[in-house]
């Protein structure tokens, strides 16, 4: 299998086609993740409701699916939504946000990795790791390192879950069962503001979007993206609030051919 | 029918009287629209619930309704919230965030100028276009130019609707059926940021309330204000976070003189 | 009674602990109070689902209510959550905002007052005199001033309610009912930007997650933190924009030290 890593070439291809993304996410980042994916260049749609969700993914290019403040109702919908994706040949990225904290997070999850072909799961290595049975510690929707290799988490929860398992951290780690991909870009200061992971997973949707037919470089390529922004943002962020500001301002500079000289993916 | 405009006195008038602003917004928007109005002078006020509304709207000088988010409990709400106002003669916005992009919203969105009396309804050409029946693309909550002619997509919609119609774009044209007023402020940097049009409808309630018996006026002039913000937010951006958080300032910042000089509605 | 004021200690412990605090709070703010929380140094979650509240409150270190946008399932998972915590010893935050404007809110005040065992109740002066039968006018989520004297008013409301009280305005107030505490930080920008009340709670759970024996104190540190972050955040502030971006960097950046010698609390 070749793996061909063009984010560059992805960037430039996502902003000319300009695809809808549609997302169904939690209530403490909706504004942030509709912001990046608008910055990225991509368009966002947030839509939850049963009565319009099947509509609105089938004129989509991506679903995001992130259960950070869950209910029975947005449950549903998100299932709906993710069968509608699946039947329409819509990739699908699903964030376990918090798996583990609770039974309804983790039962959540389950059933959407269950009922719905996940294209891309990008979690932290906590989150992967309570999916996949091995022991972790989680707090909330933070996540305490495991001890497993996070290479290996990849690799294994990818197997395990029939998805492309992207697993962020200090180093990145995506996998489609076979091929393990490290991703370098990024910086400390992402962990600083609510919703960044959140974020990676609307920009793996826009990357998604744009390359179908490759999750497993899509899902590098967008983290390689975001990681990128958030080392132009740090240059002269003075904490978590002017960071996050410069991050969409990064987003929205970035050029394809700065992301294909400064992507790390190994 | 003479056209007072006087945007820097309504300005004025609305920092002196501080009316509360009921706005029965979407989940993606909720703090930058409370912030956008806090900034201008006004006091904001998120209620949503079918228990609360009806006496939460009595208390405010104006209501928005912005259906980007929607549910059967928020529709509800939004209905009753805008029969309320009527009966007490409090003026109603509606922004129908994505009307076309599914059946249910373009549902809600006729269920609201039917059975409320809408004093204006804010939206983008696409989203006017599909609520007087000429056709447009809509994609999600972003709407791909229609044809028509903007000026006489105003009219029209006013015409048919029975509202002043707003419609932001490049250049906003207002309309109460006779006259069509053209606002020429505003940059493009606000295309950058998700819940710009929202917050120029949430800025157009607070018009409203300060100028309660001319919303032709009263929406143009808000258009205007909105405009200039965004063109002084704009001259040192970097891009779209730093100009997000720039329109707050300018906003705030904009005084009643400079709004009176600098409105460019013809 | 000795009151032991240490609240550059606190903020340490604080860091190092760095305690969950679960927050079911209303969607204007969720994204900026877990903002707040997370740059002064704790792990927020939000969670409000009957079916997980029980299980996340039981992992924190405190838990903040705040009646900002409620609804009724809201209210049963605030009133579950609440006894969950009284269960586990887990201290109770209630934020009672926009409490007077309608009878939903003060129902909803009163029934959390009544069913919870509230730690610490913190709110603007016409909210807190709402809950205590004194005449205030409120409208909306502000709340006009009313004529009571603060200082009483906060010593009067913890004894008729049986918390701590943390009235908050251009001074604070923070009372057991026997001493009060005046609380002289702060900055009148604070009053420019939706949802810095709410954040002063989500602080409050902060420091009371570091310090739950001593709730008085807690309360009195946080504001008086939260209070220095704003004298800090308004130092290069254009207005309320830049002013909500520096607020999250000094709230990252203010050490324990610098709190310790600028709390102005007697």
């Amino acid at each position: 299998m070749t793996v061909a890593l063009t984010p560059g070439a992805t960037l430039a291809s996502l902003r000319e086609k300009k695809p809808l993304v549609h997302q169904i996410t939690n209530y403490v980042v909706m504004n942030e993740t509709a912001n990046a994916t608008l910055a990225l260049g991509a368009l966002p749609v947030m839509a939850h409701a049963r009565e319009e969700v099947e509509e609105m993914v089938r004129i989509a290019g991506a679903l995001v699916i992130n259960i950070g403040t869950l209910s029975p109702p947005w449950v549903d919908a998100m299932l709906l939504a993710g069968r509608t994706a699946n039947a329409s040949g819509i990739p699908v990225v699903v964030d376990p946000v918090g798996v583990g904290a609770t039974r309804y997070r983790t039962e959540t999850a389950k059933r959407l990795l269950d009922e719905v072909d996940v294209a891309v799961l990008r979690g932290n290595a906590g989150e992967v790791a309570t999916l996949v049975g091995v022991e972790a510690e989680v707090r909330g929707v933070e996540s305490i390192a495991s001890g497993a290799d996070a290479a290996e988490l990849a690799r294994s929860a990818a197997t395990a879950l029939g998805v492309v398992a992207s697993v962020t951290g200090a180093v990145d780690h995506v996998s489609d069962g076979e091929t393990v991909l490290a991703v370098r870009n990024g910086h400390e200061l992402l962990a600083t503001v609510t919703g960044t992971g959140c974020m990676s997973t609307a920009i793996t949707g826009c990357f998604l979007a744009a390359k179908p037919s490759a999750p497993l470089e899509a899902a590098a390529e967008a983290l390689a993206a975001f990681g990128v922004a958030g080392e132009d943002a740090a240059s002269d962020a003075r904490g978590p609030g002017t960071f996050h500001v410069a991050l969409y301002d990064a987003l929205y500079n970035l050029d394809a051919d700065t992301l294909e000289r400064r992507a790390e993916i190994a």
